[in-house]
């Protein structure tokens, strides 16, 4: 698992301005056996304690649903807190200690199908860390990777009672990978997430697109995001990374500049800004030590 | 601790059949230490996450109440969340890995004191792995064995505010184990167990009886239910196994059939389908796989 | 972590007098990472089930709010669920594995900060092993220790809304430590704590005083506290203490009395009896087994 602790800084469009720690200790238990003939049978659970950016909250640790596998030659079936097709899609998420932007994602407006002006962030199937039924992913995946290529399907339920289905297909060749992945809801709603990410020497950069549908159909029931984001490796344990994305129905330009320097041991300081013209936030900074175990 | 999965059908005598996917992980820690002169003082606690046949909860892990012990010299004193007499009777529960039939136990119809007609499913005091102050059996137990003799009393609650007191003898001679368990509430409910069970070339048997009271006084307040078992090992990883169990009361017979196939390394695929003239449920089927670590 | 149970008796002042078996289980989860400059990162969280005398509670164990520091060279900075001031301050509780007497503290009325007079048992910020957002502190803190000087500051919040601040020093000589802690809530309560303690010999003695104030002001609202304890180790393996508290505000003196044997392993048997003329009871005792794993 990790830890990671800081602190952080909302400006928010209406209202004044708040600094609060924050933090997050991860258990995680990755649990498996393997047969004689080289299956591997496992299962993955966390127990989670956060103080989240927005708010005070200091709950205790408890344990969220499992997610069970079988796992041999490329092919892994898995169920029960599934990660979905969009979740698991390459470069969905930033390849920093946070997936976003500086210590705790800073809301995480890099991710193109987080889409705000229909009410569709972080709507899709994933594994989930929090706790209780309506929380957790239920559900079965299928993921097969061979010669570069990957394909995941996944059917379940994502929360109580909406029912979902995903494929996603994946390609590398030459150090870039493509990536295009489909969710679809039995409530109308749906999410398609189109990536193309690599390593140009010492920069690693990724596009991608989403276009989602909250499913109620009215004006604004569709909405485009596109992201762009950066990374550069200066080879002294810095890192620099940068992200615009944009989103129409007037949810407008989100922008992200952090830094990772990394002091050896598992343990780096973690620092990042991201400005949105997102509904709710305006300026969002998160610093702090990440450590894993 | 261990983990399974796979999927479950139920085909019930009233209703549409379900099909649904089933899971437990079940992280088990088993912490003691022992004293300069050998004796071992632990504790058992378990954090479980399920997914059971019966519906689609899906809720977190979590722990439940912990049983502590001190043990020297085939005398063990527990106090906490205690086995019970009836739970560690021999012979009560089929020596398969779900401890029932297939992969989950589907119902558990093949133990002799859950009798379904007078609501005495599950009415012994066990050691419970659900968390909350109701559901966590407080108590205090003493066992001791000696020369293939074995004795086990309890004193207890089960649940909050019924008082329990449980004896309970075995004894091994050749190979064959036979058992006798008594459960007494102070709410008038009280519990008989007895078994015999062994071992004949590769078959593995046993038989049970159980009359239980649920202390209403009324007529079918006492039910009377026996319950056959057997398994035969292939001896290439293949083991099958059935009851046949018969509840007066017209509660009826149930029937079990099922096979494990052991993959190595802890590994094992599970499977079994339950046939029941009880009240709820006419036919149930489990199966999948389950891995310990 | 460690594991203990026994029973406690307990015979209060109003009221019969009752007898329980208590029970504790902590698991103890210390993780940190190391940079390759020596700094440590880390953090520690707990998961404990209980059975406490006051009841037959026995709830599940659960996770507490994780406390995060960064260590180097006598320097440590810490945040989320902090330690505090007083907490954290030399002599504050007795050198016994409860921390008070006997198997499980008895109500721990050695503190010189308990007062029982104005409402203010406990009242001090400190790591606490509860789950849930009211029970956890919250907070900043900073300790340095050099060539026996130690200073320790905080600042957070305990509980929901009510901000604290503290400041404590202690320096240790020859064996002898002398300690200062101040404590000082938003809602005019206050904790001071003063104590001096070493070795003499075989014999381990401290004492302490604490002035509290409750903040409501009205006569009443402030309370004194001396108390003094000592102990005495046999070199056998045993061990005997003890100690005298008095509380002015007639709430008048405790007493307590109790003893600890080592069986090695980490296995100990500690048992303690407690005389208060508290406002709630008269007289406690407990006793059990103490293990660390």
């Amino acid at each position: 698992g990790y830890g990671r602790f800081g602190a952080t800084y909302v400006n928010p469009s209406v209202g004044a301005s708040t600094t609060n720690t924050a933090s997050r200790l991860r258990l995680q238990f990755d649990v498996s056996a393997e047969t004689d003939s080289g299956i591997v049978f496992g299962a993955r659970q966390r127990i989670q304690t956060e103080e989240s950016t927005f708010g005070q909250v200091y709950a205790g640790g408890w344990g969220n649903g499992a997610r069970f596998y079988m796992s041999t030659n490329g092919l892994t079936v898995a169920m029960g807190n599934i990660l979905g097709v969009i979740e698991a899609a390459p470069n969905l998420y930033l390849p920093t200690a946070s997936a976003g932007t500086g210590l705790e994602g800073n809301g995480f407006y890099s991710l193109a199908p987080n889409t705000s002006s229909n009410g569709m962030r972080f709507a899709w199937t994933a594994y989930q860390s929090g706790s209780g039924a309506t929380s957790a992913s239920n559900g079965v995946e299928v993921l097969y990777s061979m010669n570069g290529f990957g394909v995941h399907v996944h059917s379940g339920e994502r929360g109580l009672g909406v029912d979902t289905t995903g494929i996603g297909i994946n390609y590398t060749f030459s150090g870039y990978t493509a990536a295009l992945a489909y969710e679809d809801f039995d409530n109308g709603a749906e999410i398609l997430f189109a990536s193309l990410g690599g390593q140009i020497g010492q920069v690693d950069a990724a596009i991608s697109y989403a276009k989602t549908d909250n499913g109620t159909g009215g004006a604004g029931s569709e909405a485009d995001k596109w992201s762009l984001r950066g990374g550069y490796d200066f080879g002294t344990g810095l890192t620099a990374y940068g992200f615009v994305a944009s989103e129409d129905n007037n949810a407008g330009e989100s922008f992200g500049l952090g830094a990772s320097y990394d002091l050896g041991g598992g343990v780096s300081l973690e620092g990042g800004i991201t400005q949105t013209d997102d509904v709710a936030d305006s300026t969002i900074v998160s610093l702090g030590a990440f450590f894993s175990f």
